[in-house]
């Protein structure tokens, strides 16, 4: 195999920099850089960027441009909307919030977070596929119920959550309703209004804008308490100098998504797909999550006889970047949650490999990373101890 | 005067990113993109960039490299040192916390939120050039006591605390000690050793480096909770991705700081004290803080019969940018607290303007803003209502 060839399978994880988006925040790096709360006209010209930030993307996913709180990353609105609302409300009541079992590390961590402090969490679990059933949630929510929090679409497996349907019924039920939807923003139509979302928490990085920028939808009157307290920057929610580079990148990247979102999904979904027939086609091969309901980026797959870890580390000496579990946990040596919530032992779920696909995923890129996966487990499979 | 002149002065609320640290910057959006908890090439190579960033800033303020946590701001850092210290520490005793009365906004909001959470916050005040007297903090300590939040140099006026003094107490009585250096780093030299500084808080986007990305500096063993639950990253005690390009444009801002900081700081000073010394050639031109112990990019004046506001907007036409109060509160119409704490009453205090100079400040722009400065003030007082 080509020694120099790389081939980036792991958009799931993180996204460069669309060489639009960069140019979109170049001026105001240097040019443009003044800080918002200023009121002379470096401040003003930085406020007014913010200000049409905020609105490209709030009309986006149908909301009002004052609902939209720029934030550092979508970690930093999952622990926002999670903890905000839990500290905001009833502060001596008791309180539950009802999520999955399959929900992103920021998500489970603030979560145990409240548990410590009294807060009771309910996690209703997904079928095989790693779908969540809206009777659960129901079942789940009690009169002392706050919250519900469910991701859009998963990080590790890609299945597409029945939000509109939860949405109705936590509207239904008068309970706050929370979707991280940070592998959908610009991936999937999201509309706040049609889906009854309440808090939605995306990220500039997984859609080819820059790290460090995330975003919080809140609706307009959700209670909510800061998590850093400052100089009343974002509606008073979020303290800190606005990064306007960021948030500039971050509204660009949106908009080239939102208007790619069609036609790209269509080109991915197409590929990911032929992957999925090529790797399934490998004995002891099998697809995790559900084979539809998936965003058109995920690929993620169990393989018997082997050590995910093992396959992805003889990829990348291949110059293939593919991933077992999520970035954002892949250095802990524990099977994923994600894949044992949807029925998997911990040998198939150390066995497991995500592959995910983006905007300059070639097809010639595919038939490299099949033939070398193959390549590669052929060569695990000969020495390995678990066969 | 020239329709067209952009004279820039208002260096202590934000800085144009330097074109060095924009070119080192550069790679990490789009080539240099990954993931640094991806174990592929890509995120190895991002996890060296942040790994040499941070042994970078650690060597300039004399920490070890594990003991610097990259964040999204000094806000972020400020509430993260305060409130973790305040939640890691005896959950069920008493607690108290000593800070001063000329704190940013993001120190005294997180001690009002930590108070209606029962610690108690002494506030220990400053003589009428803005010091600190450390007796006062010693005054202070009690057995409860478990921090002294202190500004090292306040972003208002400027002024540069006693921190070796107050460190070297605080070890002694072993209570923790944290610094908001945000006004600092790269412009004072800092040794949390010698200084005995156990919480630092710094950030990019006031030395030349990118907006979004702070650090806070947390010695070994010091017990903190986090306030961004996630993935494990930086040291587990902030999650989220880590903003790479940031980090990286943070380290490479930190080093030219330091390099340049002795021959800056002797040539603006030089033009800041020329500056002072012709405004208060104005009648009814007084400087806020002390004249030497202050600095160098910081001068702030109040002028009689004026209001600041007023001469900010005036000069702002003119093309000049200053600020009255700090960008973080400016769009607040409360007289500064930190001006009323080295005893203006409000009318002073709302006749009062503060002018901050750079890395690009020349003579030149200083000339202007001079003759701007007495046409702007002439133009108002002959108008005055307060005369």
């Amino acid at each position: 195999m080509n020694k120099n060839k790389k081939v980036y399978l792991d958009y799931n994880a993180t996204t460069p920099v669309d060489p639009l988006v960069q140019k979109a925040m170049n001026p105001y790096f240097n040019k443009r850089f003044g800080n918002t709360m200023s009121l002379h006209y470096w401040g003003q010209e930085a406020k007014i960027a913010l200000d049409e930030s905020r609105q490209t993307i709030a009309k986006i996913i149908g909301a009002k441009s004052e609902e939209v709180i720029f934030t550092g990353s979508a970690t930093e609105s999952n622990n926002l909307a999670i903890k905000g609302v839990a500290l905001a409300n009833n502060p001596n009541d008791q309180k539950q919030i009802i999520t999955t079992t399959i929900e992103h590390p920021s998500v489970i961590e603030s979560m145990g977070w409240l548990k410590e402090r009294g807060v009771e969490i309910a996690k209703v679990g997904v079928d095989s596929s790693g779908l969540v059933n809206s009777l659960e949630i129901e079942k789940a929510i009690k009169k002392e119920t706050i919250l519900v929090s469910i991701i859009h679409a998963s990080n590790e497996i890609g299945v597409i959550q029945p939000i509109k349907e939860i949405g109705r019924l936590c509207r239904d039920r008068g309970v706050y309703f929370h979707i991280d939807a940070t592998q959908t923003l610009g991936k999937l139509p999201i509309d706040v209004e049609e889906m009854n979302i309440d808090l939605l928490t995306a990220s500039a990085h997984k859609i080819y804008g820059p790290k460090g920028v995330g975003l919080l939808f809140r609706r307009r009157g959700v209670k909510i308490t800061p998590l850093l307290h400052g100089g009343g920057q974002e509606q008073k929610i979020r303290g800190g100098t606005v990064n306007t580079a960021g948030v500039v990148g971050f509204a660009k990247a949106s908009e080239i998504a939102a208007n790619l979102m069609e036609e790209e999904n269509k080109r991915i979904t197409q590929l990911r797909d032929e992957l999925i027939g090529e790797v399934l086609k490998i004995k002891g091969a099998y697809l995790n999550g559900h084979p539809q309901k998936r965003i058109a980026t995920n690929a993620n797959f169990w393989f018997s006889f082997l050590e995910g870890e093992s396959l992805a580390i003889l990829l990348s000496l291949k110059g293939i970047a593919v991933s077992t579990g999520s970035a954002c946990s892949s250095d802990k040596l524990q099977a994923s949650p994600v894949l044992l919530a949807i029925g998997l032992n911990h040998s198939q779920a150390h066995g497991s490999l995500r592959v995910s696909l983006g905007r300059w995923t070639t097809r010639e890129e595919i038939n490299y990373f099949i033939k070398a996966l193959i390549q590669s487990i052929n060569q695990l499979r000969k020495t390995s101890p678990l066969k």
